[in-house]
């Protein structure tokens, strides 16, 4: 089995991390691909940084970043003041797919959930994903609910 | 129409969100509606109001607390790091329901989330409440995601 490491993001692997969120079939139209990096993802990853609520991790193996995710802990009043853990952009390099490292992130994300004592973890995923909806289903998720969203101009 | 203003929601406010909370068909089953409060509700609205990133709001009308919200704003480098507002929590009074004041209060969090310079707005709402679902999409919301959660026990 591959050694794949996971720990916090720093500056220094955000020209992978954007490059992995650049190489995606939704994220190649949102995203600016360009290297170095725009000075908006510099300002996201100073703000997320900042913010003790964050956690955007990677995947790492032989010092290579193959893959990325954001942990937001949101605390709460409902569910008797649970913590909940929020599971964002998450992305594994084209090359490394179907290899179960998807599954050791999630693994591992959870865990890191349950470890700041979130009771509960969720995320959304686009319903252009069918193969993502399984995967998570695989995992134990339910979809409950339905994801919105409104697009401010 | 009725005088309502929206603020920040203060620990003297505590009882009534949690009423709020408790007065509801999924919050019934998990909500603890005991007064004074349960202590873990007083832990959780401490560790909202130390998030700057969180905020509760309250909807108030004859100094009277007739509903609640929860807005985080998460920082992300997706989208080129667009930063997200999402709406947790919302609960209006039995007795005020119909009147527009749901409307009112999207209207009132949404521009919050435009001055904190969100991008985006998302939330989830339960498959098990198709008039939510309803009203969400007459404000111009789209239920373009699966939203999924994972019960960590």
């Amino acid at each position: 089995m591959t050694e794949i490491s996971f720990r916090r993001a720093v500056r220094a692997d955000l020209p992978a991390i954007v490059a992995l969120l650049s190489d995606d079939a939704l994220g190649s139209g949102r995203e600016d691909p360009a290297q170095p990096p725009n000075p908006r993802y510099g300002e996201a990853f100073d703000a997320i940084e900042s913010d003790q609520n964050q956690y955007l991790a990677v995947a790492v193996t032989d010092d290579t970043v193959i893959g990325c995710l954001q942990l937001s802990f949101i605390p709460g009043l409902s569910r008797l003041g649970m913590w909940r853990g929020q599971i964002e952009s998450v992305r594994i390099a084209a090359a490394q797919r179907g290899g179960g490292i998807g599954r050791r992130m999630f693994d591992w994300a959870i865990e890191e959930c349950r470890r700041r004592g979130c009771g509960l973890v969720q995320l959304t995923t686009d319903k252009s994903r069918p193969e993502a909806l399984r995967f998570y289903e695989n995992l134990g998720f339910q979809a409950s609910h339905e994801g919105l969203k409104l697009a401010l101009t």
